[in-house]
């Protein structure tokens, strides 16, 4: 009798954004998933990897155990 | 450095859903909140009235501190 | 890079309720797991079972992968 | 009929942390609060401040709309 939830501390990527603007992206990801909202956090490629740059959270829709998450690109790690 | 959230257990409309399907009622609601998602729950007209029947939350959107609820309704109380 | 939440409507005890006062249980589940605190919910013996009273949860306790909940007994069905 | 929470993705001491072991601090915080169990994250003494730290959130409770954290100190910044 129990919603499954992961709460989620960073956006990673592992590639498979979309950008949607000019410092927007979207990404789906499996499970319902928190993202802090509107809340700079880390953004990296993969889960082990380097930080990449900061995002903001923008957007959360949880929907068929899909989450599809909006985030602002903040700044970008110049070595990346 | 936080998102406040509110876990709800059960839907109270206070009049103010907006039927979009034969059981499918979009509700907006302030700030961001939690719906177990795909199990069912109580549906009331105000908090501390009675249950009006019992809907399944099928979709959250989060987005300017404001969450946008999906819910289908399951069943209605035949004294409603 | 995510921690793993289930959150609860209700509460399930299979039986492995411990009471520790006059109205007060323990129950210990496996995983985190958030039950709404001070809010009014079903009690089950079985997920799939009928009601058998409505409990408040006072007190959750994270540690280890395991969830340590204390919660009140507000009210008993008389068939049980 | 909702659970306030607030999710965090950092610990802020505000210098309110009590030492009870060698690596490990307890600290009390207002609310029922998230911390990521088991998943390391930032330490700050202040909101806006430095990071000061890394930590690993070992054990979360929920009593009486107060959260009790206690955390493992994984690194400590050198310029502090």
């Amino acid at each position: 009798m129990g919603m499954q939830l992961e709460v989620n501390t960073m956006v990673v990527t592992k590639g498979n954004e979309e950008r949607i603007g000019e410092n927007l992206f979207k990404l789906e990801k499996t499970g319902y998933r928190i993202y802090p909202l509107d809340i700079e956090i880390e953004l990296r490629k993969t889960k082990e990897g380097e930080t990449s740059g900061m995002v903001i959270p923008r957007k959360v829709v949880w929907e068929n155990d899909v989450t599809l998450l909006t985030y602002e690109l903040v700044s970008l790690n110049s070595s990346n």
